[in-house]
């Protein structure tokens, strides 16, 4: 019987801890579900035989060491600046770590320990990072295999609503951590393109983007993530003029989140005064050149060069930012009040489903001749708790899992999903969940 | 004898050291200059028999509780984030302490403790803070001992070149730190207008300025500094509709500046790639849309829609962002590599001297009538050393340590000078050194 100790019963977790017990009869697996809420492990667990649910609260030493020790693997869902303290345990009972954060300094540290302890860490084995790691490294060794080279590499993944929900003027609606969403794009994105470096900074992430048509699915906006350099040493193509990483949104989103960038809505670096009585319309005045808050209207689309007619300018006003309702808030950032306001408007609702949707575009040089290729992937959300993208982030971390018990991973220390051994049993397998990319445009 | 133990000899000091030493010999004072290379120290201290230049690494506590618990007071030139080492062993010891830094919330925190070891821990007895809080206190207390209420508070400062030494496009030089010069506005800024709050974002705060003629020193550009409604409540203020506070530059600096802060360069959040061998040209072309860095000159005209033939473009231009010279660093953000560059185009020479320039206009209702004021001081260097900056800084710093020590100040705890006790005797000192502000336009 081997012992899988998964730490966090929180949003991620529903579609790993029922793939673990699904497999856990066969491999012989308990499935060790920590919690500090027990009655979120106990509901993911549900009657299976081969599931415990624990309550733990993560800072508490000595229990934590307690069930580390007992394991043989531990699978981390906890918040990114929480998993060090899994890491460390981890290190002191030589155990096996799978988690699907970006791997962290801090993280990246401990490879000579962990290579010395003989066990594996893997990190960004979710969805991105994770599937888009594996898929574009298949796609890479494959051309490489032929004895082609990289050209040029791009990668967009977006996670929306499904198209049957996507009903409200900004084809938008949170399907995870909205935090995040808010705090999109205030780093300067960095890329390469055609052969140069390329800076976009936060002011105009939103406003320089790429549109296209992907298959079926229609029209796209595409925002430059944070650092696509990065990637080029890692995935092994420095032959590659361009790279360059990016989200998705359905067509239209970017411009009008630009406007409330613009504006200063999203700054989350310092408190509002008073936020207990300001309403959303003193807040949008604030930020504009206006005397009397009753010209805010004719102020904003004057401030955006819009008309007060354009459907941008209702999208806008379609939030209530221009509402005399109070922030209500003991204390909040603009972007507190902003994702409190976009909360209620972009609620993906109890019967909603989410969609996931991941692209890669290549091009290569093969036999002196230029090709192209492009391949993407959708996922449809089965119900709020088996969403998408609990799927897609949940099933390569619990692959992952079943694969390093199985002995199948040869990998050590710390590392991240690059190498064949990861992608082509991991995708393999996640065709059977119908997580499988389709070539073509 | 007392002592005064001064922690630091670098830029600021000079002003300050040479004012305690005039009067060492009447006040029967010590003068123990402290600093990591000794060598600082004793040039400031020169052949004074009331001065002690000590060798003194401020890391080490050991020796920094010796000097600290030998002397009467402390007056503490050291980087702001280090003050706190001293404000520690000030209390330890029951010493007085004097710094001309924003009061931090750290520094904040010990405000119970210091009274109750009945002495003073006075911080932002500078220029700005400093003068500008003296000087302000005493017109809005003068106004509202008259029975009159103030209905506007405008407050302005530039550390600049003197007009005499003012040669390049820029109309400006580094006269004090230029990390501080190259990231300011990098916080939204927010202050009252008309009743209103106002916010204005990073990327608006060089666009949204204001422009006005001081007296004969010309037109100037001035740019809202990061939070004037923290002023309302200390300056007692609330009846004001609008207080703000600003910086200033010569006419012109701020829509140049704003260039540089859109295309990206004031940005000190990421390291650069490759910093060793990029080039000036290729930083700016990487914040550009263009396809082949022999095209900078255009899209860089296109990118700030204005003409190459403009002021503005050849400002810009004149800063060599646009040459083949390599950045030269091993690692730098772009702000750093910005830097670099204006640190030697905006050198202020061996003979050159700078120029302070504060101005507060203020409006107020007395007996049912609307009045206004406006007030300016004017500060020429004298030299390098004995800068207008470091005159500012020091004295006032300097005449409230002698206040301090002679029991002149009643006020304990952690205190900002803004009751009369302070403003009243430094401003009056002030005067025979020609720190001294003018009424009238």
């Amino acid at each position: 019987m081997k012992k899988i100790l998964v730490l966090g019963a929180g949003l991620s977790s529903a579609y790993l801890i029922k793939y673990l017990l699904q497999h856990a009869s066969k491999e012989k697996w308990q499935v060790i579900v920590a919690d500090a809420q027990v009655g979120s492990a106990k509901n993911k667990i549900g009657k299976s035989k081969y599931g415990l649910a624990i309550e733990l609260n993560i800072t508490e030493a000595k229990a934590r060491q307690k069930w580390i020790q007992e394991s043989d693997i531990v699978v981390s869902l906890l918040p990114p600046s929480l998993h060090i303290l899994a890491a460390q345990d981890c290190l002191t009972f030589k155990k096996n770590l799978v988690t699907a954060s970006y791997l962290s300094e801090e993280m990246k540290a401990l490879h000579p320990k962990v290579l010395q302890a003989n066990v594996l860490f893997l990190n960004e084995i979710g969805l991105d990072p994770g599937i888009d790691h594996l898929s574009a490294m298949e796609i890479i060794h494959s051309i490489q295999a032929k004895g082609g080279t990289i050209d040029s590499f791009e990668s967009y993944c977006g996670g929306l609503v499904a198209p049957e929900f996507d009903d409200n003027p900004w084809n938008y609606k949170f399907t995870w951590n909205p935090r995040n969403v808010v705090l999109a794009g205030q780093a300067t994105a960095r890329y390469l393109k055609d052969g140069l470096l390329k800076f976009i900074p936060p002011n105009r992430i939103f406003s320089q983007i790429q549109q296209f048509k992907i298959g079926k699915l229609g029209t796209f906006d595409a925002y430059a993530n944070r650092d696509s350099l990065s990637y080029i040493e890692p995935y092994g193509i420095g032959s590659a003029q361009t790279v360059l990483r990016g989200t998705l949104r359905r067509k239209g989103f970017c411009e009008a989140w630009d406007c409330l960038v613009k504006l200063g809505l999203t700054d989350d670096s310092y408190y509002l005064p008073q936020t207990e009585n300001l309403t959303y319309r003193e807040l949008v005045c604030a930020f504009l050149q206006v005397k009397n808050t009753s010209d805010a209207e004719l102020e904003l689309a004057n401030f955006l060069s819009i008309k007060k007619s354009s459907a941008l300018f209702k999208k806008i006003i379609w939030l209530g930012l221009l509402n005399d309702t109070k922030i209500d808030l003991p204390e909040a950032t603009p972007a507190q009040a902003l994702q409190k306001l976009l909360q209620e408007k972009w609620k993906l609702k109890e019967n909603e489903l989410d969609q996931i949707i991941m692209l890669h575009k290549v091009t290569y040089t093969l036999n002196n001749k230029k090709q192209s290729l492009s391949s993407h992937l959708v996922v449809n959300g089965e119900s709020v708790a088996f969403s998408a993208m609990a799927k897609t982030v949940g099933l390569p971390m619990g692959i992952a899992c079943k694969l390093i018990l199985q002995n199948k991973i040869k990998a050590k220390g710390v590392q991240i999903p690059l190498s064949k051994e990861f992608y082509e049993p991991i995708l393999k397998e996640l065709k059977n969940y119908q997580i499988e990319f389709v070539e073509g445009k």
